[in-house]
C-alpha cells in the first residue's frame, strides 16, 4: 500500500455522519478522499477533495468511483458487492473485504456464520416464503427480520401471534426467538491486516423502544468483569474467524440468565461508538483508519465516563432544523455538541449526537438526561 | 446575531493549519465555512463550503470576501484592517474587533496598551529611525523587532553589540530589553460578548533556539501556583481591557527573579494551545467558536498531561514530504498526528504537530522525545 498520508486517495461508499466524522479524524493523516452517495446534500458532500453524487447499488456507479482511489472503505454495508470483488481483483485494497460485506448484507448469511463458528447467538431459521412462517415451531412472539436493507428498526416484524402473519414480509427474512433480555451491549473490535485485534471496553446501550434506536450509550459498562471479558472476547473470536480489516460493531444480548447472546453485526465505525470520540484513547474513527492503513492498532482504554445521546428529530416536526435549548446544554461542562450537517429535520432522523463526560458516573447519567430534555431538534 | 447552526456563514481569512483546526471542530456544529488565502494549496482548501484564493491584505479582496459572511474571524493577523472596520460598520459581525487586530498587528501599539494598562512587559522603546538606536540608552544585548508583520522568529534581530547596528532593521521598530528568562509559559484566554472570560491552565515551553519555533510544549505546568495564579490574571487583565470577543494567546517570560512579563500576544488560536485538543475538557479551538457565537465558554481543566511536538520540515529536505517513522510513533500509547496537508516540506516549515498524553508526566516527556527522534519530516 501507498504511504497513508498524504499520495493515499481513500474512497468511502457513503456521505453520512459516520463518513463524516471519519472524514474528521482523517483530516489529520493529510489523507486525500473522495466520498460517493446518492444524496446532493450528503453531510460529506463539503469536507472531502471530491464528491460523487451517485448510487451506491449500482455497479458501475460504484466500479467506476473505486477506479479513481488506492483504497475503498464504507460508511454503509448496502453497497454494490459485485463491484467490489471487481475492484479487488483489480488491485484496489477495499476493507472491509467484499466477502465480509456480502456475508454481513445477508442477516441469513451473518446468523448462518455465527452458528458455524459457535458464536452464540439467538435460534433463528432461514425464510423463504410466507407459508413457512405458519410451518415454523417458533413459540410466539418472534422477531421477523428481512435478510437485507434493514437497518433503524426497518425491516424488522414482532410477529405476536397468528394474527400477525398476514402483515409479515413476503421478501426473504429470518425469524429469530425474541429474546427477553436484561441489557443491550456492545464491543467494537478492530482488526488489521497484520491480524493485530483490538477491542473497546464493552458499552451498555438504551433504546427508544418507539424508535427503535439507540438513544442512550453508556461507557464502560459496570457489569462484571466477567461478562465483559466474555463480550470482549466473542468480539475477537468473530473479528478473527472473518479475519476482516477495518473495525466490526457487535451488538449483544445480555440474557437474563447471564449469556450473552450477538444480535449482530455491523463491518463499519457504528452509533455504539461514538461515545470513543472524547471518552476513550482512541475513537472508533481512528482505530478504523489504523486497521485499514495496516498501522499499530490504538489504545482503547477509557479516559472517563462517557454518556452519548443521540440527537433524534423530534415528532410533529419536519422541515429545516432548529436546535433548542442548545445555550443550556453548552453551559453543561463536559458536554460535547455533534450535528450531522443535516438541513431538514423529520421524526426520529438522527441529526446529531451528544457526548457527555464526568468522572462521577451518576453526574454524568444526570447531565445525560439534562441534555435529552433541554435539547431538542424541531423545525 | 443568527443561530450559529446551519444558517450563519462563518469566514475565516487565512486557510492554514488554524483555520484546518478550527474547522475539524466547527464540523461539529453544522457551520457553513467560507475560507479567504492566498495559496491556492492552502491546508483549509477541501474542507469548506467555500475556499476563495486572495490576498488577506488587499482592501477590495478582504472587503468582498466579507460582504458574503455573517460572521468573520482570523487564523492569522496580518489582514486588512481597513477593510474589517468597514464590514463592522456595515453590519457583519468581525471577532476579534477589528480595532484588536490593529493594535495587536503592530508592536509598537501592543507594548504601549500594555503600558498604559499596567500590564507587565519588557522595558522597550518605539523606533522610527535607525540613529534612534544608536540614541537609545539600552545596554547591548537587546532585541529589535518589526512593528508590523514579524512572525515565527521573522521581524527579529539581535542586537549584541555596536557592530550589529549596520544590518539592523530600518522599517518601523521596537527595541526591547533582552530578558534573562527562567521559563517561556503561555495563557489561552477567552471572551465571548457577555463578557464571561476563562483562562486554559498554564502551559510551558521549550524552544528550538535554531528555529525560534516552539518545539516543545507541556501542559499543565508544573510551576508554583501563585506563580500561575499570576499568569492567568494577567491574561484575563489583558482579555478585559482590550474587551476582545474570541481568544487570546499571551506568551510570557517567568523571569529568574520569579516575575512575569508579558512577550506578545495574538488573537487567535495558537500554536500554544494545540495540546488542548486532547489535554482538556474544551480545545482551544472549540473555545474559540463558543467565544465567537457567544455562547458559554467551556471548561478548561486538564484531562491529563500532554505533551506538543511541532513537527518542522527537517534541515536539508525540500520537496514532497515524506513522514519517516510514523508506524513506530503510532505503535505508542497516547499519541495523536495532527498533519496540516503541506505537500511540500521545507526546513523548518510547520508540518503538523504531534500531542502525547500520559497519566504519569515523566512517561509522557519520555515518550515526546522519543516521537521527537523518531518522526521527521523529509523529502
Amino acid at each position: 500500500m501507498k504511504a497513508f498520508y498524504g499520495d493515499l486517495k481513500l474512497g468511502i461508499l457513503g456521505g453520512g455522519q459516520l463518513g463524516r466524522m471519519l472524514i474528521q479524524q482523517a483530516i489529520n493523516y493529510n489523507v486525500n478522499i473522495k466520498v460517493l452517495d446518492p444524496d446532493r446534500e450528503a453531510p460529506c458532500r463539503k469536507l472531502c477533495d471530491e464528491f460523487i453524487q451517485g448510487s451506491l447499488s449500482d455497479y458501475e456507479t460504484v466500479y467506476n468511483f473505486g477506479k479513481k482511489v488506492d483504497l475503498l472503505t464504507i460508511e454503509i454495508e448496502k453497497v454494490n458487492v459485485d463491484a467490489l470483488e471487481q475492484l479487488e481483483k483489480e488491485g484496489v485494497i477495499v476493507y472491509p473485504q467484499p466477502r465480509v460485506i456480502r456475508l454481513i448484507q445477508d442477516k441469513g448469511l451473518q446468523k448462518q456464520f455465527f452458528k458455524e463458528n459457535n458464536i452464540p447467538t439467538a435460534p433463528f431459521k432461514v425464510i423463504t416464503s410466507p407459508e413457512q412462517l405458519r410451518e415454523s415451531e417458533f413459540a410466539y412472539p418472534y422477531i421477523q427480520k428481512l435478510r437485507k436493507d434493514g437497518y433503524d428498526g426497518k425491516g424488522v416484524y414482532k410477529v405476536t401471534d397468528e394474527t400477525y402473519l398476514t402483515n409479515a414480509f413476503t421478501a426473504p427474512s429470518i425469524i429469530e426467538q425474541l429474546i427477553d433480555f436484561e441489557k443491550e451491549i456492545a464491543v467494537i473490535v478492530a482488526r488489521n491486516d497484520k491480524g493485530d485485534v483490538s477491542t473497546f471496553p464493552v458499552v451498555e446501550m438504551e433504546f427508544n423502544p418507539q424508535a427503535n434506536l439507540v438513544e442512550f450509550l453508556i461507557s464502560p459498562s459496570t457489569l462484571p468483569p466477567a461478562i465483559q471479558q466474555e463480550a470482549e472476547r466473542i468480539a475477537k473470536q468473530i473479528a478473527d474467524s472473518l479475519k476482516i480489516v477495518g473495525l466490526l460493531a457487535v451488538e449483544m444480548f445480555l440474557t437474563k440468565d447471564g449469556k450473552i447472546l450477538v444480535n449482530e453485526v455491523a463491518p463499519r465505525p457504528h452509533n455504539s461508538g461514538h461515545q470513543s470520540i472524547e471518552g476513550n484513547v482512541v475513537s472508533q474513527f481512528e482505530q478504523h483508519l489504523r486497521a485499514i492503513f495496516n498501522q499499530p492498532l490504538g489504545n482503547t482504554a477509557c479516559i472517563n465516563n462517557a454518556i452519548m445521546v443521540n440527537l433524534l428529530g423530534e415528532q410533529g416536526y419536519e422541515g429545516p432544523a432548529i436546535y433548542k435549548g442548545m445555550e443550556q446544554v453548552l453551559n453543561c461542562p463536559g458536554v460535547y455538541i455533534h450535528l450531522y450537517g443535516k438541513a431538514l429535520t423529520k421524526p426520529f432522523r438522527k441529526m446529531g449526537h451528544v457526548t457527555i463526560v464526568d468522572a462521577d458516573r451518576n453526574k454524568a447519567i444526570e447531565k445525560a438526561k439534562f441534555v435529552q430534555n433541554t435539547l431538542k431538534v424541531i423545525a
